[in-house]
């Protein structure tokens, strides 16, 4: 069973997934990526024995679940940092705090092909991508355990992904992590303060300047944030408040579609195909009408290494200015058959 | 000129060091490492020249400065991600603050030979290492501009290293870094609460269980931290209270340069050398005797990818438990021979 523990003083918790090895040694070979290749990925479509049984998908009317069909497919983690069975209940040694490793850990499969991109799938593909971000947010929610819903994405294997089949995943945490409140708490004093969501001041902010926007549709908007931490790093925000991203409706999709595939194919055709991770930033279940909060998407593409100094301090080191990045990004012309394979 | 600047909404600043390109692609190539051979390393003895000039060394009595003869020598960063030149205003535009890149970046070359570890070096060569590390932060004190010293180490390319002769980094700051402010801020509250340094209550736990105790001589310790982010991340701290790094006195010198070759050693062989990355915590040169602080120095070794979820959120997944990590360590036998190269 994984555990969750908190740092004493940080108050930062940890996943603890220990994998029994019988010498320290072992640990190396489990580390090391093993990016399954089409004869043998488990997400392929017509291989779907290989995972654990689908939890949601979208899929052609009448397919039976767990067989061919589907356009996307939501399983259960097959190694999973945390586990569903379990209880919250915390347990303290002296200055220490524990508890059971309970959450979910589930894979979005984005599509049956195996040699694509996200950012190659159709406009409506991506809907439907979003459409089950959706599902899964707002069923998770029904579990009086869950706190908070992290919903990430790894591209190449240098930003973590271990297989290269498209697809996302999802963490739903039964506490709320300590970089999320912290965030939470910052646009909460600034509402306190100026009675206005921070975020969109900035997006005001950005638009008045417009030297750091990327692109834009009727509801959604892409930035190169002013204190980025990674070269071309970008942020999706929508443009009107809201605080959950549980909160998108149905004519949102295909502008978050649009957005997201926008941003992806310009960032793949500006610095060739960079791995990236993306994560989404979102209010607390328990708070999904925060005025003070706004929801968004966080895009780090992967170019830089990044050393212990960062780890340590926090301190980032750009060599690129966002406004450059801005530029650049902003100026490529989306062409998918120019992207980098 | 580098730019410091502050994000609006999480108080975190960031270093925009920016290289000028013509397209952005150029970035890409600038981003690879390029790890100098022997036959061209800059930190050879008898290379001096190719750096620039020294700023503190332990040579031989009567060796004149920027020649051979020395065995730690220090000197600034050649490619430095802040610069000495400049003044710490704070300027802003409309929710944004900036200032220009002020301060120092130094690297401490750890011995005239290319081909070895740190952990491999005598200890009394590790010893003028330390000593080098302290001239440097009594010295970094007297600029009153600067608030933080950040001292580092990245061993190997995964962690970030991008020459492999042996060498650390010091980062002296006009401002205190984030993760530094929150672990003092922690750090006050509990001794607020408790009336005790939080790190001098963690050392005494520590001892009364022992199951994470790796190594101890008489005046520092080696633990596994009990929310360890990374596999085998292991802390040294000193055994009787002191806040800043800045404080340790001439006899504490051997101790800590026995007990960081000996961790370093221990780490080397149990996972096979490992990559790391370490760094010193201390307290701010405004506050060198906290008796709520309590200086340390965290190694971590990177054996795993750190994915987006981790970046995003702060929460780290570590498939090692810290008990286990602390046994094996613990128990492998210090044997330098062995060391793989």
């Amino acid at each position: 069973m994984p555990e969750l523990r908190k740092d004493p003083i940080t108050r930062r918790w940890v996943i603890i997934a220990t994998e029994r090895a019988a010498r320290p040694t072992d640990f190396i070979g489990k580390f090391s990526d093993d990016m399954a290749d089409r004869d043998r990925c488990p997400f392929c479509e017509g291989r779907e024995a290989q995972t654990p049984p689908e939890i949601f998908s979208v899929r052609r009317d009448g397919s039976p679940a767990d067989g061919p069909g589907w356009r996307v497919r939501v399983v259960s983690n097959k190694f999973p940092a945390l586990r569903i069975e379990g209880n919250t209940a915390r347990s303290g040694l002296g200055m220490f705090t524990r508890m059971d490793g309970v959450g979910a850990h589930e894979v979005i499969v984005e599509t049956p092909e195996h040699d694509t991109h996200l950012a190659l799938l159709p406009e409506e593909q991506i809907a439907d991508v979003i459409r089950a971000y959706h599902q899964r947010y707002e069923d998770l929610d029904r579990d009086e355990r869950f706190e908070y819903l992290l919903l990430f994405r790894n591209h190449g294997r240098a930003a973590g992904a271990s297989l290269s089949h498209p697809h996302s995943q999802l963490i739903a945490l039964p506490m709320i992590p300590k970089r999320t409140s912290e965030e939470i708490d910052a646009a909460e004093r600034y509402f306190v303060k100026r009675g206005s969501c921070v975020y969109c001041d900035l997006i005001a902010q950005e638009f008045a300047g417009g030297e750091r926007v990327v692109y834009e549709n009727e509801r959604f908007v892409a930035i190169s944030p002013f204190a980025a931490r990674f070269p071309f790093e970008t942020w999706i925000l929508p443009k009107a408040h809201m605080a959950s991203f549980g909160g998108i409706s149905a004519a949102d999709v295909p502008a978050m579609a649009n957005v997201l595939k926008t941003t992806l194919l310009k960032l793949a055709l500006c610095v060739d195909n960079p791995p990236y991770n993306f994560i989404v930033h979102t209010a607390p279940y328990e708070f999904p009408r925060s005025p003070a909060y706004h929801w968004h998407l966080e895009i780090m593409p992967q170019l830089t290494r990044t050393a212990g100094f960062e780890w340590g301090s926090g301190f980032h080191i750009n060599p690129v200015a966002p406004e450059d990045a801005a530029r650049y990004l902003r100026t490529t012309e989306v062409r998918e058959e120019a992207l980098p394979t």
